[in-house]
């Protein structure tokens, strides 16, 4: 049977195309702090001090009722607002963005479909001073709540552009003098032996199956962070936030 | 009222002090492979190849009645055991098992008590070769199924030790010759110029928090991994991702 109120329906629909809540102190006041957030509701718990030219006006509740009005186990430090899904953004917007930097790094997500890995990779994107991540379409995680608290509020600076052809992407940015490099835990060279293109590019998979096949072709080359334990790859995120710190490294060197 | 099932209690009971179950490939593999786990029951699902050796010898089950066995959202691949918890570790059985080493990387982790966040720094800990983490005792998430699970079974090579006191910790084994960094996003020093010492301790602290004074005061040192975007900070498994990489360079170079 269909629920039929609409708010509570409402709740449940955190699709791109739809509101949806953001929680959290960080992720909250990254929204806030973002002109192309269209925000709806803004709510702080009870003692809260805040700015008082904030816009929108907030509204104050106890903080069980906002639990009341988030998913289940959302953390929201009383810190919650209902939002209108930031716009899309195309790969040639971040092509023209970049085109005139010195220096530009993307990462490319190669059917990462949880929201914690992919807030996480954002948020190291940010801290890193990524300019993109690219996804495709059909494995995306919505950009709703959960994304947003994983990425600390990074999903409203990072730009995460959808793609129907994560392949057809790489070769667009190819065309652009970006390069490309594929992380696999199975490849030979290492990740430090990497010589970075200013134009650089980093391409991970999900774990387990890692890059697909054409993915993986469409690299220009593949390395691995080297293990020296048991256990050969790390989490997703923590593999992002690894080739970010060395690719940062070997641009300054 | 209690349950009186005692099957179902004793499914809910995933304490330290108590049997629990391991779900997952990697985590059932590895558990299997750890002579010093003691293994109740291995179920893996109808169809999955194995050993005809097993010890113990399996039960096959269809996948849905394994995910009846497990808590809800257990992604388990069709594998499941329940074993007792694995024997207590002692900081002093790790500077025994150090001694003899030419190198030696230890992570103490201050109030960091989201189990996949300390699942996913030990299995860090494995790729980068590290030799223990150590965590209050308080603070500590139960060593149960999830934590296995986000380790990718690196719960069983990797000595997790529980400490009643961190600070005491530290100068153990700062007498023992290891020099303690501290991580924190506000610090001068980068990572990258961290001289790090042979015998190697490396402190995080809980997100937001940080590490408390009295951890932060008996560290020798305290360096930060430096961001160039508008957030600071990393999720804090990457952020021990990240220090374990630019460690071990830095203890090749």
């Amino acid at each position: 049977m269909r629920n039929k109120n609409p708010n509570s329906a409402k709740k449940l629909q955190n699709s791109p195309t739809d509101e949806h809540w953001i929680w959290g102190r960080h992720p909250v006041q990254a929204a806030l702090a973002n002109p192309n957030r269209k925000i709806l509701r803004l709510i702080l718990a009870e003692g809260i001090d805040h700015d008082v030219n904030l816009v929108p006006k907030p509204e104050t509740l106890p903080k069980h009722e906002i639990t009341e009005l988030l998913p289940s186990e959302a953390v929201h430090q009383g810190f919650a607002l209902l939002a209108e899904p930031l716009p899309k953004v195309y790969l040639e917007d971040i092509i023209s963005l970049t085109k005139s930097n010195t220096r530009a790094t993307i990462l490319v997500l190669d059917r990462i479909t949880d929201p914690h890995n992919v807030g996480a990779i954002m948020r190291s994107a940010s801290v890193f001073g990524a300019d993109a991540v690219i996804i495709s379409d059909r494995h995306a995680p919505s950009l709703n709540g959960t994304l947003a608290k994983s990425s600390s509020g990074a999903i409203e600076t990072i730009p995460l552009v959808r793609v129907t052809n994560l392949v057809r992407a790489i070769r667009s940015l190819q065309k652009q003098g970006f390069w490309c490099a594929g992380l696999d835990s199975e490849a030979d060279t290492p990740l430090e032996d990497l010589k970075p293109a200013p134009y650089q590019t980093i391409a991970l998979g999900a774990e387990g199956p890692g890059l697909r096949r054409l993915t993986r072709e469409a690299c220009d080359t593949i390395c691995k962070i080297s293990s020296s334990g048991p256990i050969k790859s790390l989490n997703v995120s923590n593999a992002a936030a690894v080739a970010l710190f060395s690719l940062n490294r070997l641009q300054q060197n």
